[in-house]
């Protein structure tokens, strides 16, 4: 296991701590070179084996990612050095009540910023670069990816204002960066965004390959398939770890290639040729985009893009070259009228039911440009990720309604490898270790099923939890310590302050609504001069409730009286009386349990 | 399609209009001695056609059960009889805050009280038997079904005390029930729960097929298939209307037997010889639980029946004669510790992932008597209710990080009728008109192509809306008019005090929280005597945000201060001003839109 990485690491380190010749992140010689020298030092190696001097470990420190789908980030550390794999976010949960957003706890970053060195990314998804814009203000390093990725990421931060102060660095697929005693390479995947990359990352420790986010297309629609030929070089020399991307783990098979859809876009064009064609895909995902586009100008029909980011990121792809579109394709969505409906294509957001996309706003008429109609075919080029079935369903029953077709059979095909995908990964990369990445635990669990059949021993899978250390090494591989992880809450324009007390004040609101009882007394004397008043929210019809309401303002009354009779003149006492005799009444009286905030006002 | 029927009715309703000899409701003689009379008045029927008589036309009136799963009513409607069929709830949708269930409006059945004449159920479940305990206190009708429906109708008549006040009848599948001026006639199904039956409904018009929610399982658990043959008899006589269940009308093929299940089962049993297995499913899926046992049997194991509901439908339904326990198989939880685990059988509530289920706190660790252990298997026999995939998850993560394996293929069936199915039942029915009914509009619009494939011409086919008035007749089927409908929030013990306002300021405070500010004023004067103060609840953490909420209080007292010294008295106003200077604030500052609530108490 040991093998020529690390010499290579160490050495890399050695001219570093005594005199950094090498600017970090600056890109490595191409892979032939490499090769060469990676072979040369292979063979100098086997001959001459060193006695033991210490089996360097390394540290993986996943800050997001496991138990969950979302919020990839993963650190790796080893002496000063450290770099980040991903930035990305996650959705709220639905218990997250009002949260746009969830980003990672970077505490344990931000305690030793000194030793960051950059973050390389994976792919251009929200879930692996989403963060970024949030995180950078805390943690500057240099941002490392594929040009399409550092395209998106550059969108995000324009609109942070964090162009100036961000340092961007394009690496291409077979193209290595030195960050401190890493060394990073890229290798070509497929995914449902163009551009995404394998890492392969030669540690002191030796090789961990991440996969990212992956799937492997024999017939991509741009650019390469997946690099097998380069993760076998890798299984050659010798795989410490492989941490492989565990979405799909649970369904068997090899997941389709992105052709079969642009097959499925031909014969739906060819036989509706009478209709306008609405198709609601992800914005990001190019590849879908380009083959509608090459389905439209096959039929000679213009494409209208709809939707703020399905046009910001058409625009970024074509910008940087990632899709061709043929020239007068094109249209306005202000030209639409000029044509006919057979002659137009609308891609739009909204394919998951996300009631302010494009699609949604057509479907309830609340759409300002375009409207519904009989005629219309509507393709649903994607399937509901678990969460959004209700949303899409709605949808589409607000299509059909509005008297469209709609189409979703052989629509869509997933990005993420199957498990023959995962098996062929294993198969070709024979690592040491396994550590599943990415996914909720049924995922990791069905991932860790899948390396052991592929002659991972039981003992050698470790299944992370984010916030554990887990120090690897030629022998052993174990959840070492731990450091701070977690989700922090975006609301708004604010960062980490909405936590577990403000959601669960917002869950009860939402549950029961609230009741507002206050009243004002004399300082000195304790006399009531105002109130008790009652105001509630969410709670019932205030019109149709009066004897209730009416009852309700009795029980307070009385609570009140008792409390000034026995002249209490701890406020907290007298709000915690009103509180329990109005929620005892309403509770047997209704069953219900709405917040009860007593106020109390003093006047002096 | 004027067959014997609309005589027969119509010698009916003459007899009850001059006499009533009959009791409403009383039980036609068994199907061979019907048949025969039947077929007589069918010949002479034949023989003498008499002439247009004014073609009577039948109303059908859905009050719920369309654009929606669930909330199952129907009331048929001719001259001055109406019966219903079923009476269910639905659960709410996600943006129904705090509702426990959604019943329907009946007040087109309330102002013509008079007419109704019972509720005619076709399956135990409660989307269509859970919205009588609330409907009968308004409605107070004799309730038909089969033994089991009513046995499950009873367990809730009970909880609500309304034993005494209810009339109920059993009814055969074969039988027919007279009520006013309709037959109706209960004809064998095969549905996940059993004692499903179809209704052929002889209206004056002629006969309205309505299936309930059916499947066709040729070898049932319990029972006999559903009566194809009668279904043939009664196309063969001519089928006036057909409504036929859409739940799975976008699912090609056939709907495998429920005993494909009892297999998996066997199957596991054998496979996990020295594992504890706990099988979660319907509670109401009597078949289901039928073959855990005969499993648990086969393999010697005991079986604990764990969840309220669990325990109470078996209860009944081993009551009834519908489930077969051999003598010494069931045991108590309490028994559970006298036995080794492989000794034992867990059947219990949650597959849904519902929080509060047996299931979940035993994944939770939050059960009292069972906690899942690393030698369990888990056994999901049902798959997730749209919008109930992401709890289910929560669920399997937890099992499997307790180390609990999961088992979840091939573990279910539906209990609806797939594309062939249906078909099936318009080739044997053979209808003039097609109702779709039970689904969301996608499905039923799915059931119409069905229809429209199998011969009935797409102007004979009408996708109804919930609150329609369709007449019908020999010659004619549209929307008539339109009554009352909708869905009735229960929260708690209050019926319908919950509605869109509430719900509305439920979702602001969920998203949002909610600011209140109090001040007090001298009633004379308008002078300030307190405050103003601020109060906010899920809002921000209060103790991190205190600059944040300083500013909130300057620009409160700023804006409470001009309005003294402008001499405002209309506190509407000072209200308004309040909330406009505060909001505006927050949403620049924070992009934020929290309830504002100002109070204003005055002191004499």
């Amino acid at each position: 296991m040991r093998t020529e990485n690390q010499r290579d690491m160490k050495n890399q380190k050695d001219s570093k701590m005594g005199k950094n010749q090498k600017e970090p992140g600056e890109l490595k010689e191409s892979r032939g070179a490499r090769e060469q020298a990676e072979r040369r030092q292979g063979d100098r190696k086997a001959n001459k084996r060193e006695p033991n001097e210490g089996k360097p470990k390394v540290k993986v420190i996943p800050l997001g990612g496991l138990e969950q789908i979302g919020m990839n980030i993963t650190a790796f550390e080893y002496d000063d050095s450290i770099i980040v794999v991903d930035c990305g976010l996650s959705f709220p949960s639905d218990d997250m009540l009002g949260i746009d957003l969830v980003i990672p706890d970077v505490t344990y970053l931000e305690q030793n910023l000194d030793k960051v060195k950059g973050f390389v990314i994976t792919h251009g998804h929200e879930d692996h670069i989403g963060a970024l814009p949030y995180i950078l203000q805390k943690v500057n390093v240099p941002v490392y990816s594929t040009k399409l990725t550092i395209g998106l990421i550059e969108n995000k931060l324009k609109e942070h204002n964090l162009m100036k102060s961000t340092k961007r660095k394009v690496v291409k697929h077979g193209q290595s960066i030195n960050l401190g005693c890493f060394r990073v390479e890229f290798i070509k995947t497929n995914h449902s965004i163009a551009d995404a990359a394998a890492l392969a990352i030669f540690t002191p420790a030796g090789i961990i390959v991440h996969t990212g986010d992956f799937k492997i297309d024999y017939t991509p629609v741009f650019g390469d398939a997946a690099d097998l030929q380069r993760f076998a070089e890798l299984g050659k020399k010798g795989v410490l770890a492989l941490m492989c991307d565990s979405t799909n783990a649970i369904r068997p098979g090899f997941t389709a290639s992105e052709r079969t859809v642009g097959k499925t876009f031909d014969a739906i064009f060819a036989e509706h040729k009478s209709n306008r064609i609405i198709v609601a895909t992800f914005a990001s995902n190019v590849d879908r985009v380009q083959q509608i586009i090459d389905s439209a100008y096959k039929y000679n029909r213009k494409v209208v893009v709809e939707g703020r980011s399905m046009v910001s990121v058409i625009g970024t792809a074509s910008e940087l070259g990632y899709i061709r579109i043929p020239e007068g394709t094109l249209i306005d969505i202000e030209q639409l009228k000029d044509y006919t409906d057979e002659q137009t294509v609308l891609i739009t957001t909204g394919s998951q039911g996300e009631s302010m996309a494009a699609l949604s706003r057509m479907a309830a008429s609340l759409h300002r440009k375009v409207s519904i109609k009989p005629n219309d075919v509507v393709i649903l080029s994607s399937t509901p990720i678990p969460g959004n079935e209700k949303a899409v369903s709605k949808v589409m029953n607000e299509l059909y309604q509005k008297g469209a077709e709609v189409i979703f059979q052989d629509t869509h095909v997933s990005g993420h490898a199957c498990q023959e995908e995962i098996k062929l990964m294993y198969a070709l990369l024979h690592p040491r270790y396994a550590l599943p990445v990415h996914g909720e635990y049924r995922h990791l669990v069905a991932n860790r099923n899948l390396a052991q059949s592929m002659g991972v021993p039981k003992e050698n899978i470790l299944l992370m939890s984010s916030g554990d250390v887990v120090e690897i090494g030629e022998d052993s591989c174990k959840v070492a310590g731990h450091v701070p992880s977690g989700g922090i809450l975006v609301d708004g324009l604010g960062v980490g302050d909405v936590g577990n007390i403000v959601l669960r004040d917002r869950q009860n609101l939402a549950q029961n609504g609230i009741i507002i009882v206050v009243l004002t007394l004399e300082k000195y004397s304790n006399q009531l001069l105002a109130g008790p008043d009652i105001v509630s929210r969410g709670f019932v019809y205030v019109r149709e409730s009066e004897d209730l309401l009416d009852e309700a303002r009795q029980i307070v009354d009385d609570a009140v009286m008792d409390c000034l009779d026995r002249h209490l003149t701890d406020w907290g006492k007298i709000k915690n009386i009103i509180r329990d005799s109005l929620s005892d009444f309403l509770w047997k009286r209704m069953k219900r349990n709405p917040m009860i905030l007593p106020i109390i006002m003093e006047v002096e």
